[in-house]
């Protein structure tokens, strides 16, 4: 399970990979066909903690932007998500389920507003540009759609504000969550967000010049080391127990919205005009028939979940894990599963079947796990 | 650059994997979100030697299906590439470029003509799903789109033919190249196609039951057995040489078809109808003002080549490598690379600056290279 990752260009370095490796990068994943920086020498229990304490810089430019600019721009956007944009503002990110016509998830992008007629799609693991290139295509809007140069870097953490206001200004301190503003970096101005995929505070700088990638790695660097600041990336058991759900791995185009959690997002009462909207309808008219939920379960550290695993009450099989780990701060295993609903009341009693071999008894839990 | 990958579900493993594991799979590629083996222990000249003179069996389901079938289905795959499909008949393969409004390539797959009105485009490394999924749904067509449970398994090298003779018949030596069959495998009918991303004969198994991957995979292994069959996917001094492009390797959606030596494949007379036609006109009618092209260059065998590397003709760029490796057939270094009109005649001298920090002198050659 350690066997080695070819480099081709194929497979994208972003403008902070360099440093990332002169840090002690030791392992990769690959995303939206980049490189997305995983482990640093230390391991998940232990970055999880430093996750917890300190402040950490990511490298997130996987999460490439679509840019959506032109004068059907606001109508495809909301065409294209079942979640109610008529009030959305200038300077808000607003997360946005995209489903097919079968209601089926394909993203699960943030929505950066940027004007009214230019908004950024920052994306999960899907190539959601050709969905979008397509559905323009094949409607003959008017809209420009393509990929800006931009590239999120991540800082997460409890320190997270401190690090900002020291390297920005006070003013970012009152940056609220899902909130945008500028900053100035290098005679640039930054789109900076208050968002992250952890559980913990953070933000994320959208650098629009690669080539101040490295500059832009080092200026947060240095002004971390006061903080205690580590390499770092998405952590396992961080974003399962706070119900940080990834695309490919708990969704994909056979799961709904609905079923993900997302109901609140989904305005099904046809005053939107959306993809997918009859689908959603019947789906909930019909009534859930499963559900996302937390597992806990016991045992030793469980192995990595690349192929999901049975979850059971007695003998009927009622979810499959998708992600699983172990949990320093639960002190537990840790999972992620649809559950089928006679079987979704947190507490009730599972066995979960893990790839090791081993049958593990654990019980469901809602979202944030606890 | 030896760094591990992470394994997650959003990683998708195939119905080959355990097997490709058991035999000793050391490296792998990520392409479509799923695991392409790509080495097995020996060197990659050394895997090159092997794939020239005996067969390999590759794990290339990667390779994603997307399946249209219904009404427009015709209709629709027209639309999307600029290649004349009018006289495209079932039971052949066509390479069909595939390109946006601008000209720009979106992905360049296979298609197979299942039926009149049912299609799969075998894809490169982009979700081409998610833009079929949005031209049906902005323009309104009539038809299904999904990806079928279909694995290809790839059978490639000299040795090939006889294989699947001893295998399924003697009657599959007829197979013309992009032509397919079927064949009888464990109570299903399999399409196989004659083709493969190698410079060797070969054949692609389309599994459609992935409960059958490991029994197919076996029943090859076995056969394989009197012709010094070895695990293997594909080699990158084989391809380059060869001329074979990879999508996001040599081509992005920065790239038109015309540039990349597909202009065979772009019917631009106007007798069909297809996305991307004028801007693609207007491209022909310009003149094009580069053209892929083989790179021989001397030195020790190259590095990987991760980020372009300049082409110099004395003081000026007039092209980048995007994919380099050593030849063990032809004793050097080869490469790809686009280059400039005034540059790109073979024979023409340049110098190649590679990622180790060498000027290596080279020459432009055709492609296959040679």
């Amino acid at each position: 399970m350690t066997a080695g990752l070819h480099f081709v260009r194929r497979i994208r370095r972003t403008p902070y990979t360099s440093r990332a490796e002169a840090t002690g990068l030791t392992g990769y994943s690959v995303y939206n066909h980049m490189l997305l920086p995983k482990s640093f020498g230390i391991s998940v229990e232990d970055a999880y903690r430093h996750l917890r304490e300190h402040v950490q810089i990511w490298d997130v430019s996987v999460q490439r932007q679509v840019e959506i600019t032109g004068p059907d721009a606001a109508m495809l956007v909301q065409w294209m998500t079942p979640r109610d944009l008529s009030k959305a503002v200038v300077g808000r990110c607003y997360y946005v389920p995209i489903v097919d016509r079968t209601g089926g998830m394909l993203n699960d992008p943030v929505l950066i507003k940027l004007a009214e007629d230019r908004y950024w799609l920052s994306i999960a693991d899907s190539d959601l540009m050709l969905y979008v290139k397509g559905l323009v295509i094949g409607r003959g809007l008017d809209v420009d759609v393509f990929e800006p140069d931009v590239s999120p870097l991540a800082v997460q953490g409890p320190k997270a504000e401190a690090l900002m206001a020291d390297l920005f200004g006070e003013d970012i301190r009152s940056l609220k969550f899902y909130h945008f503003t500028h900053v100035a970096f290098s005679g640039r101005r930054l789109v900076v967000t208050r968002s992250g995929f952890s559980t913990m505070d953070g933000f994320e700088i959208y650098l629009d010049d690669s080539s101040l990638g490295e500059a832009l790695w080092d200026a947060v660097w240095e002004a971390g080391q006061t903080y205690s600041i580590a390499p770092g990336g998405p952590n396992l058991p961080d974003r399962i127990e706070g119900g940080l759900l990834g695309y490919g791995n708990e969704m994909t185009v056979e799961n709904n919205p609905l079923e993900m959690g997302f109901g609140k997002f989904c305005k099904l009462d046809g005053s939107i005009d959306c993809i997918g909207l009859e689908a959603l309808q019947r789906i909930n008219d019909a009534g859930l028939q499963r559900m996302i939920r937390g597992v806990v379960f016991d045992g030793d550290a469980c192995p990595p979940c690349s192929i999901p695993w049975p979850v059971m009450a007695q003998d009927k099989m009622v979810g499959q894990i998708t992600s699983a780990a172990w949990s320093p701060g639960l002190d537990t295993n840790v999972g992620l599963s649809l559950i089928d609903r006679d079987f979704w009341e947190p507490g009730q009693p599972v066995t979960v079947l893990s790839a090791d071999g081993l049958q593990r008894s654990g019980r469901v839990s809602v979202l944030p796990i606890r």
